[in-house]
Formats: structure tokens, C-alpha cells, sequence
């Protein structure tokens, strides 16, 4: 068997090693501003790239990641393998039922939503095709049918992701847009299948498109029908009969790698097929919710990542950056496919204000557009400069989808008391042995942070004290009061190994005192403070190991990773 | 970039999709024949490679995996990076502590158990090459060396598994075979590095062999010492400040490929640095369970079934086996490492039949053996012979821990109630609205297929539930008798909806029927049982589903899953 030489096994790791480091690094910064994470797993790409290493670097970058030869070849394999996977969960988490459900509204939000920046795009590349980067010599007719369908595809893992994060996931509206998604991009899928069916790659095969087309209808009607109810019947004898998780793991890998195998025979890529063996397995309520976790962890934040990262390998973004041609994309895509799912909603019966945010919900056109995008590229359907604008276009789409729904449906993100928690408002072991020493000793902490009067927090939280004891029993104390020169919440939390009488109705001393300061015009934040607080330490060995910390960053690390948001 | 053709893509998802369906099947098959899985992993690479499939279907053979070319440089790039990642589960899996803990005992068995076998396998090639299969022109010294090392090497992975299949990992005897299993690799490895300087294949980083040793040392002393304790400081941090369980997932993945690259590049493979990241990284008690489960599942159930199946596709077993060598290198491999550890053992204060125990636990030279192997392979320090001998040596020795630990031991399983449980004594809705309709019910459905007499077991059960009422409470009863004419237990179980008394201390009528028929002669089995069932449906979630499963195998699929042993 031919093998890897050590020097480029060498080089693979690396390569693989920088890929990720740098995609998961980029990826927590955008989280914490609030994007989705994939932007900056995007621009890792870019950053490694040709764009900017290749350009600053250039013997590095080669080194790195070789464009020919076995080096090039089994990244080439790994990050096919990767979308592959990432394409499997993101099929396991659509709900099949959801989507007849939600029927009318949904469909019609999908019509609206994929005809609108299909027929704008369609009449843009077919009557001006120099303005979105018609190259001569590629099929014109399948040229303008990809710009037609990478215009109106939607991002269904990002859209999913944007509504959890917005906690609004199983919402009507939440619902309607997912599965008008779903829809959306099934549609997209077939007609993108078409498209790679008239250009014809070579698949040796030598089957003719009509029987390309039909048997991807059939295997797609057969994904959603005999197969998820066949998986089902299935799942628990394997369960019953196989090691646990192993046998069920194995065996949705496999059935994903077949299908995959399957649908690139077929002349459409195998990402098809993986989607929608992730929909016929994740239709059956016997795949544990542990499964789904183990596959969708371990594939959303190694293999999604190292794909992501790999697109900003194959294009030089700042040499092909063409700003005129991506502000026509943009303002296509963005335009058609927010007033066609606005549209289709209004016609479904949802009213103005909740039909504008399922627009705006359908507009994350991220991951799917740039999928589509690299195989357009590979296949010489479009050039690099078009590549690029989509790729803009998918990330900017993104960017905006999650913040302008947040403004039109007037949501406001759950708040955890750990947000309001700094440093110095920790104190590891409080010495006061009674209820007003103790208020007064992290009063004092936290009110030196903030520029606050000790003093004056002290008396507060005392007065409210005074009206009720704040012991909410399991050891917890929750002291609070609201305050006029505050803008924000701010939170206290101090260990007291002896324990401090507060009056709690199990009568247990409390260990773990939460000082919270909520500002007086806020009226909800308290309570939802309050309440976080309270579902946190109501998981008993959660509180024993919080007792336990070293610190500050061990008690933020327990508090986030027991109980992710 | 370079990529691979639509054919070659279809290939290599069908290539992964057959190698891990049936490397997991054939696992599944071993499991059940009370044998480590991995037996079966292997097998079905020799079944898929030259030796069968290569000599029925020569064809297929070659196109489904292709020994030239990208489809083959992917398949090794991907079983490479499999191993990588299997020896970072094994390094996490690895406690440091108790390696120090065990201290004299353990060193005492990792000594004897490695000095013995690798002076007998040392002495053997080096005087009697012939016998081991030595072929002129390959490094004598290096071939001596290689043989005695992977005389002496045990397989870390596969003993922790066998012992903790046998419910001994965190026992006296456990500790110390788990330590001097470790600090044995450890001392195999470096070993296994000085020669793989010696034949020193070309990395192109010019190092003196002096210099790879001292920089494997360091970089080992590195992994053991400072790395664990910047980790266990980095940890904390990391999951406070990134999204989890990414953050971790994700720095876990680029420690463990970049000190895979580092290996690598000095000229040892990329495998002892995964191996020591994997020690390094499991040594903080930071890791949370989830995530080293999360690893662990994925790596274990994916990878690891598609390296082993990937031994087998390398070499034709029956053109290259020669039955001399094989029993020569086993007989040398077993007795040197079952009576070198065990004299260990015995030195170190353990009495004789714990010591002979403690062989046999060590005995077990799958994994690292076969991995040792396929690199002596490659750099062609062995012959094919060799490699087949030690593969089979490895299976022989895997094959035979196990079921002597548990002999000389005296070890039993612990047994699970549905190990009696057959589809002919499920009930899915008992008709019975007494107890004594009940009883006769489940005991005529459950002595019919046993070939007993039901009004006998009926009057039986009935006797002992006079004696004292079964009911354990929380909806569960628990009929039983011993009968004289069993030879194992048996047991049926029935759901009655409407509910029936069975005087249970709260008073809760029983749903959950379980009527237990143990042979009179077995004292352990009825309490045993009867334990089993109790902490199973102590768990309330479980109970609720299991009222509602549709049948016999949705019902054994539900406690197998929500309870693994």
C-alpha cells in the first residue's frame, strides 16, 4: 500500500494542528461579540491563506500546506470528510415533523423566500451576466441556474443556531422558519443537483441526466419515507443487540458514508446524500439524545471548524475581491431572499412584524451558499472573483440575520447572574461569621469595583433583608437590592466554609452567598437573576464542587461548563 | 489546491462506509463471544484485504482499495491520523497518580515484565536470527532490538478494557497491572524511538540519533511534569472564557496533533506524542467527564475500529503465515511476560496466586504490538512474516487475559437481569387485575419456553410471596422462587397499565412486574438479580419509558442504552 512519507505525515499534523488551533481561536473571539462562530473560523482561512500568509510568507505557506502532491491530496480527503459529517448533523437536527406541522406557512415562506432571489438571480446572470461574473466559455444556462440557486439556498445550521441562541428555536415563528429552511434547502439541493448534472463532471458511470434526476428523486423520496421508518425499526434492535453507544455510532457513520458514496456516484456530491442520511436517522426518537451529542460535539467543533478554515486556503480573497460585483451579489441575495420570506409569511397568515422577522430569519445564507460555492469552483462553473463575492455574501448575510432579528421581534437574550460576576467580586472564603458581616464584607468587594459606596450598598441590601430573609435553602443566600446609580446588574458571590444563618425555610446555613444589585428601572433583571441563581444550585453536586473552587476562573469555569447556556 | 476526483471521493466514502460496517459487525460479533472487539476489528481487515476478498474477488479487491495513487495516500493519511487519535484516548485513560501511588510493586512488575521477555526475545534474535524470521540486509542490531521490544510491549488500551469488563480497574490488583502496563509502554516506546533513530528513515531535519534521543527524553520529561500542571492551570480558563465543551474539544485536538507533528518530526512517530498529550491533558482533574466521553466515544467507536480493520487491508495473512515463527514468537512473548510479571508481582510483596493473576493480566500484547509492527513494516526492518506472526501473537495473547484472570482470579461477571430475559417472558400488557392472575400469567408465559411446568413454578412463586409480599415500591414488584429444576436463571417480565397490589411499603401499586426463577443451588444469582433490577428502576425516567416500550426489543434496547454495564 502507498504511504504518506514521514515528512509529509509531519506536515499533516501541522497543517491540521495550526488549521484548527487558529479556527477554534478566531471562532471564540466572534462568539464573544456576539457573532456565530463560523466567521471567524472563515477568516482563520483567509488569515492562513493565500490571502495573508501566502502574501506575507509565501515559503511558509507552501510548506504549510502544499498545493500539489499527497500532502494536498489527504487535506483535500479530510476536509471533504469533514463537510461530510458537518452535513450529517446538520441533517440529524431537522425535525421531519416539524416541517408538515408548520405546513402552509412554512411552505409558503420557502416559495416566497427561494422563488424571489431565484427568479432575481436567474434574470440577472441570463440577460447581464457580466454583472455577477459570467466567465465565457462556462454553460450559460447552468451558470445562471447556480447564481439563481446560490442567491436563494438558505444556512440552515446557522439559522438553527441564531434561533437557540435567541431562545426562541421552538417558537410558532421559530418553527416556521426552520422548517421553511428545511424546505428551502431540499428544493435548493435538487436543482443544484440538475446543475451538476448538465455540467457533468465525469463520473464514469455514463449515466444519462434524466436518469441522474430521477434517481436522485427517488433516493431523496426514499430518504424521507421508507428509510427513516425502516432506521426506526431498526434502532432499538441494534441498541438492544449492540454495544452501547458503539453500535448505534457505527452504524449511523456508516449509513452516512454509504449515502455519501452513493450521491457522488450519482453525479450530485455526497454532502446530498449525508444530509439527508442525517434526516432519516434524526426522524427516529430511539437515536438517544447522548448519540446526537457525542456526533454533533465532537463534529461541530473539530471537523466543521478545519472545513470552514479551509476555504480561505483554495482563494486569494484580496487579489480576487471584486467590490462591485459583490455589492450586486449582496444586494440581490439579501434583498430577494429577505422580501420573498417576508412575503410568503404575510401571505401565510403571520402578521407584519413577525413575517419581517422571518425574513430576516431566513437571510443567513452562510455555510450552504459557500458549499455550493467550492464545488461551482472546482467544476470551472464560476470564476474566483464570484467565489469570492459569495463567500462575502454568506458572511455578511450571517452577521446581520441574528442582530436584526433581535431588534424586530424585540428579544432580549436570557441573562446568567455569571455575566454580572467579575473578579473582584468573588471572595473565596468570607471571615464575617454573622448575616451583617457577611453582607457587609462582599458588599464592600463588589461596591469597590464599581466606584459605588460600601457603605450605602451595605444599608440597601440590610433594609431588604429586614422585609424577608433572603435564605433560599440547599446552603444558598441571595441578599439583593436595587439601586438607583447603577446601569447594570452587578453580582457578588462569597464562599463561607462555617456557613451563616439566613433564616432559610430548610434551615440550613447558607455556604454560598450571591450579592446581587439590579438598577431600579430594570424590572425584570433581578428576578431573572434570582432565578438563574436558583436553577443553578439546585443541582447538589454542582454546589459541592462550587464550594470547592480555588478561585474566581475555577468557579466561572464549574458555573459554565456544568450548566452551558 | 489539488483535489481528488469525483471518483476517487466515491471510493474513498464507499472504502470507510465497508471498512468500518464491517469492522464494527465483526467487533459486535467478538463482544458477544465474551472477546475484546478488537479481535474482531482485525478480522474484518483480513477479510476485506489481500488475504480473502484479495483472493476471491481480486478485482473489487483493488478498486474498492486502491494500493497507489490519492484514494490510497488518503486511506493512509486517515488511518494514520485514526491511530493518532486512539493513542490520545489511551493517554487520557491513563491516571498518573496511581503509577506513583502503586509505586514499588507496580515498577517491580513493569520491570519483570519487560526484561524478561525482551532478554529471551533479544537473546533469541540475535543468536538464533533464523528463528525469528530475520532476513539478510536489514540492521541486525536494529532487528534484535525491534523484536525483543515488541516481545516486551503490552497494550495499555485492551488491559484497562479486559479489567474493567472484569469490574477490577480500581482494585489493588487493577492499580498495579494498570501502572506497570504504563510505565512498561513508556520504557517500550523510548526504546522503540532509539531504534527507530538507528535505521533512521529520512526526516530531513539532519538531527544526530544522540540528538533525537535527548530531545525524546526532554520533550517526555516535558509531557510528564510541567505540561500537566500548565494544562491544569490553562483549563480552568479556557472553560470560563470559551464556549464549552468547544474550547476544550478544540485545544485538546491541537495539543494532541501538534506534539503528533513534533514526534514525528524528531524522527519517532507522531503516535508517542499524541500518546504523551493524551497523559498530559488526562492527568487534570479539570477535564470534565462529558468531554473525556464525548473523545473517548467517538474515537474509540469511529477510529479505532478503521485503523485495525486497516491492518489486515496491508498484508496477505495466509501467503505470508509460517506456523513455526508464529508459535516460536508467541511462546517466547507469552511465557517471558506472564512469568517475568508475575515474578515482579511476587518480589513486590503480592502472594503467589494474585501474582500468577497479575501475568496474565499483563499477557494481553494486542494494540502496540501491531502498531509497532506496521512501522517495522514500513521502514522494512521485518518481513511480512514477522509482521503476520506478531499479529497473530497479538490476537492469541488478547484472546487468552481475559478469561485466565478471570479463572485464576475467580472472578465472576457481574450478572444484569436482562441476560435472562428472552422474548418469550416479555408481557407487554398483562391481563391479570390480581396478584395471583399475574403470577400464573408471566409464570405460564415464562415456563412454556423454558420446557416447565407452569402450574408448578406458579405454585412455587405464590409460596414465597405468602411468605412475604414482593412489592419494592416506586411501581416495581419483584415475584421470584428458586426451583430445583433450572440450570440458570430465568426471567420474564410484564407491564400491567391498570396497576396491581403488591403491598409495597408505599403503597404504590406495581406496573413493572418481574418475576425471577433462579436454580436452588445458585446462592448468589436470585440476590443478585434482584439487586440489578432495583438500582435500575430506581431511575424514574427510565421506569416511565419502560411502561411505554412496544415490545420485547424496544424494552431490552431501553436498559441496555440508559443503563450500559
Amino acid at each position: 500500500m502507498e504511504n504518506l512519507s514521514p515528512r509529509e505525515i509531519t506536515t499533516m499534523f501541522l497543517a491540521l494542528g495550526v488549521l484548527l488551533f487558529c479556527a477554534r481561536l478566531l471562532g471564540e473571539l466572534a462568539r464573544r461579540l456576539n457573532q456565530p462562530s463560523v466567521l471567524g473560523e472563515i477568516l482563520a482561512g483567509i488569515l492562513l491563506g493565500p490571502t495573508v500568509l501566502g502574501a506575507l510568507a509565501p515559503a511558509l505557506n507552501a510548506a504549510l500546506f502544499p498545493v500539489r502532491g499527497g500532502g494536498a491530496l489527504v487535506l483535500d480527503g479530510l476536509t471533504t470528510l469533514a463537510i461530510v459529517l458537518f452535513l450529517l448533523v446538520a441533517g440529524i437536527e431537522i425535525d421531519l415533523a416539524t416541517v408538515w406541522r408548520q405546513g402552509k406557512a412554512a411552505v409558503l415562506v420557502a416559495l416566497g423566500g427561494m422563488l424571489l432571489p431565484f427568479s432575481m438571480g436567474f434574470a440577472a446572470a441570463w440577460w447581464l451576466p457580466s454583472l455577477v461574473g459570467y466567465q465565457p466559455g462556462a454553460d450559460r444556462l447552468a451558470f445562471a441556474l447556480f447564481i439563481a440557486t446560490a442567491l436563494s439556498i438558505s444556512a440552515l445550521p446557522i439559522i438553527a443556531k441564531i434561533l437557540m441562541d435567541l431562545n426562541i428555536y421552538r417558537s410558532d415563528l421559530g418553527v416556521i422558519v426552520v422548517a421553511a429552511a428545511v424546505f428551502n434547502d431540499l428544493l435548493g439541493w435538487l436543482v443544484f443537483a440538475v446543475i451538476l448534472g448538465m455540467v457533468g463532471a465525469d463520473h464514469g458511470h455514463g449515466l444519462h441526466l434524466a436518469h441522474t434526476i430521477w434517481m436522485t428523486l427517488g433516493f431523496t423520496a426514499a430518504m424521507l419515507t421508507v428509510v427513516p421508518w425502516l432506521i426506526h425499526r431498526l434502532l432499538p434492535w441494534i441498541q438492544a443487540y449492540a454495544s452501547w453507544p458503539g453500535g448505534v455510532l457505527g452504524f449511523a457513520l456508516s449509513l452516512c458514508l454509504f449515502s455519501a458514496a452513493f450521491t457522488e456516484w450519482l453525479g450530485i456530491h455526497a454532502i446530498f446524500g449525508s444530509f439527508l442520511a442525517g434526516v432519516a436517522l434524526g426522524h427516529s426518537r430511539h437515536l438517544r439524545e447522548q448519540t446526537r451529542t457525542t456526533i454533533e460535539q465532537f463534529v461541530s467543533f473539530i471537523f466543521a471548524p478545519l472545513f470552514f478554515a479551509s476555504i480561505g486556503l483554495r482563494v486569494d480573497f484580496a487579489a480576487h475581491f471584486d467590490l462591485v460585483l459583490t455589492l450586486v451579489v449582496l444586494l440581490l441575495a439579501f434583498s430577494g431572499k429577505v422580501t420573498g420570506s417576508a412575503l410568503g409569511a404575510r401571505l401565510g397568515g403571520v402578521p407584519w412584524r413577525e413575517a419581517w422577522g422571518t425574513g430576516f430569519g431566513m437571510s443567513a445564507q452562510g455555510t450552504m451558499g459557500i458549499i455550493l460555492g467550492v464545488l461551482a469552483l472546482q467544476l470551472g462553473l464560476i470564476s474566483q472573483e464570484v467565489f469570492v463575492s459569495l463567500v462575502v455574501m454568506a458572511l455578511v448575510t450571517s452577521l446581520v440575520s441574528g442582530p436584526m432579528l433581535q431588534r424586530i421581534l424585540r428579544l432580549k437574550k436570557p441573562r446568567r447572574f455569571v455575566d454580572y460576576l467579575g473578579s473582584e467580586g468573588f471572595v473565596r472564603q468570607l471571615r464575617a461569621t454573622s448575616r451583617r458581616g457577611a453582607i457587609g464584607e462582599l458588599a464592600t468587594a463588589l461596591a469597590e469595583g464599581a466606584g459605588l459606596q460600601s457603605e450605602e450598598v451595605t444599608r440597601a441590601v440590610l433594609a431588604r433583608e429586614q422585609v424577608m430573609a433572603t435564605g433560599i435553602g440547599m446552603g444558598v443566600a441571595v441578599p439583593h437590592a436595587r439601586l438607583e446609580k447603577l446601569d447594570q446588574p452587578l453580582v457578588g458571590v462569597g464562599l463561607s466554609p462555617i456557613g451563616i444563618d439566613f433564616d432559610a425555610p430548610d434551615g440550613i446555613p447558607a455556604h454560598l452567598l450571591c450579592l446581587i444589585l439590579t438598577p431600579i428601572q430594570d424590572d425584570g433583571a433581578q428576578l431573572e437573576i434570582l432565578a438563574d441563581i436558583a436553577a443553578t444550585f439546585r443541582n447538589e453536586p454542582l454546589r459541592d464542587k462550587a464550594l470547592q473552587v480555588s478561585g474566581y476562573t475555577e468557579f466561572l469555569a464549574l458555573i459554565r461548563s456544568e450548566r452551558p447556556a
